[in-house]
């Protein structure tokens, strides 16, 4: 059955980015750190046009992030790390380079319309202004029965929980404390989940819910 | 060697207590529902005087709660729901029952000064209104090469961070969000910490650090 789902890497104070975030730190202060685990495997390493890396219980992690999913939605921050119109850096292509990781539709949540943006390998941006249920309705069917894969960032997860779209997250947790960022269930209240996996890997521990419904 | 360590759950948003602690509530709203998976065990259920329960991947980390540890510092709500002059409940002896779980001297950080108070079984309540290190070194000396538990509740883990105390933690993170609460990593920086083991059990995830010193 398809689900929309997300997997994020946190801190152990509960951080899945660090504070003062610009382009110079996409993913705050302290942030990149949080990703260890995940750069030192050699499928992402792989995918990114890096060369090495290792096996290791993490690697499943890896590979499912893509697997079975037919879309991504994400906020604009995710995309671009700079806000405001779009007009500021027209060349800016995001920050996936020319082959984005996805190799899929990727809905991109802004507040300024922009014309889809084709890149290499598969991957298409759309930009939609008109909020999480329009890009999580028009993932849903793009994906046409595969997942939909939330891919951040925290104010993103915010909207996509507190809308009741989620049905399953992996938190990786990584060994260390980030002290001051965002935090992917502020916002969120009455989310009921159930843990249904853990898995013991080196230097991050990785955790399964599913999302409980009456 | 002897450490200093805590051992605390907490929720998936990183909650230790819900929101309004009171005497009704002495772990807030939803807190209790933390401990779910410690409430099921059967070395719980008979430390504390009920029968039955289970065996699990839970059991040992009950039990070295208070293995190889002679002694525990908590915070003032820890033993008492109320706060304020002692005198406003004089019988008041603490949330812990005449014979409390820790059968060894518990140092109990307050404002008020209280003459100690000796507890069958072993248990003897000190109320130290020095402060945390004066708590620390007096917990240290009494434990006399054992390790020193640090109970609780956050601001006390927080104080015993600060303050570089603590040598070892291990978190129970419990599948539940309160969404509201106290945080053990909230006014702590420069910690760093090391994954030393992961435990898969019914119901919580428990993962134990280390904390890196240079």
């Amino acid at each position: 059955m398809s689900k929309t789902r997300f997997q994020i890497t946190i801190s152990v104070d509960g951080y899945m980015a660090g504070p003062n975030q610009d382009e110079e730190n996409p993913l705050g202060v302290g942030g990149e750190d949080l990703h260890r685990w995940m750069f030192a495997l050699a499928n992402w390493r792989q995918s990114t046009g890096y060369t090495g890396g290792v096996d290791n219980a993490s690697s499943p992690v890896m590979d499912e992030m893509f697997a079975n999913t037919g879309a991504v939605v994400m906020g604009r921050n995710m995309f671009s790390g700079f806000r405001g119109p779009w007009s500021n850096d027209p060349d800016w292509r995001g920050w996936w380079g020319e082959d984005p990781p996805y190799h899929m539709p990727v809905f991109v949540l802004t507040h300024y319309a922009r014309e889809p943006l084709v890149m290499e390998g598969g991957t298409t941006f759309y930009f939609v202004t008109e909020g999480v249920d329009a890009a999580m309705a028009r993932a849903r069917e793009v994906a046409a029965g595969k997942d939909v894969l939330v891919g951040g960032g925290a104010n993103t997860i915010q909207q996509a929980l507190a809308g009741s779209y989620v049905d399953e997250f992996l938190l990786s947790v990584s060994p260390l404390l980030l002290g001051a960022g965002e935090r992917p269930f502020d916002n969120v209240s009455g989310l009921r989940v159930e843990q249904t996996q853990v898995i013991d890997a080196p230097g991050v521990t990785h955790v399964r819910y599913r999302v409980v419904r009456d």
